[in-house]
């Protein structure tokens, strides 16, 4: 497979298939031959964001400094995989400025469904107040002007989602259509 | 140039010469074509370490940070390079048993000359105890036991420290000799 180093991000509310379509693009990355790093909420908060907390200034430090990798990651031709919440449009934009092929993609889902699946427990307890500056809820999240993809985990399987960000790639001649 | 990926990891006390070999080194990779990136004092402080002090559990998270970062860059066949004074032993070994290739290189230089040097004016200020938990002069500097190379500045040049590292990188087949 022959591919170049690029970034694909991956922003949205907790719950909203960001993990769940990025495994699925790495697994078909990698069975491709592809270098491929996947930064998901757990690979973040053990290597990179420990001491961050939710306040803005917290929040966007935590962005720049999954931007910085995955900028390091791409210009050296590896696909780096970004899934953060990310809330904050003006430091995605940043970080999407300073890497030469960066693919963000909206992980959509309405807040009703998101509440109403609630895997984690975790809108439960931040609609009684027991989080604090929790995504979607009691803290700000601004979707994407113009990603290069969206989708909506509430209509679509993560089969069907990957696939939008797999052709995506393909258009943008990222990765070659006969993968 | 063929080569693999690994880790180049310069430890040692402020102004004893991390900086100033390891730069020698990268622009000898890349000029023979290999995929470099220099993670120094400069470039951690922005990108990575805002937020953490000095005491020793936050000199570990950054060590522990930098080395996350070598390790994904190694483990893509990119040459990551180190220069942080990392002065506690313990997790300069847990950062170098995570990575395939990893290439400890003190960089030492005795406490007097630094001082008689003191290019930075920084340790005057340390002596005078006007800056805090400085190392080697209020805070503790674990030497290596086993570097792979150590040179030191006081009695070499840049470039006969470099010779030294160089020659060890193809000693330790992680570049061609006749590069």
């Amino acid at each position: 497979m022959t591919h170049k180093g690029f970034t694909l991000w991956f922003t949205g509310l907790s719950g909203a298939g960001k993990s769940t379509v990025s495994e699925i693009i790495e697994k078909r990355l990698r069975e491709d031959g592809a270098r491929v790093e996947l930064l998901d909420g757990d690979v973040i908060r053990t290597n990179l964001s420990k001491g961050l907390g939710f306040s803005k200034e917290d929040r966007d430090t935590n962005i720049r400094r999954i931007g910085f990798v995955c900028e390091m990651l791409s210009r050296n031709g590896v696909v780096a995989i970004a899934a953060a919440i990310s809330p904050y449009r003006e430091v995605r934009d940043e970080v999407a400025a300073k890497i030469e092929h960066f693919v963000e993609v909206h992980a959509h889902c309405p807040l009703a469904t998101l509440v109403d699946r609630d895997v984690k427990g975790l809108y439960k307890k931040a609609l009684a107040g027991e989080i604090k500056e929790f995504t979607g809820v009691s803290d700000p999240y601004e979707p994407p002007l113009h990603p290069a993809v969206k989708f909506d985990s509430s209509v679509e399987t993560p089969q069907e989602s990957a696939e939008k960000v797999w052709v995506k790639l393909v258009e943008l001649r990222l990765i070659a259509p006969d993968d």
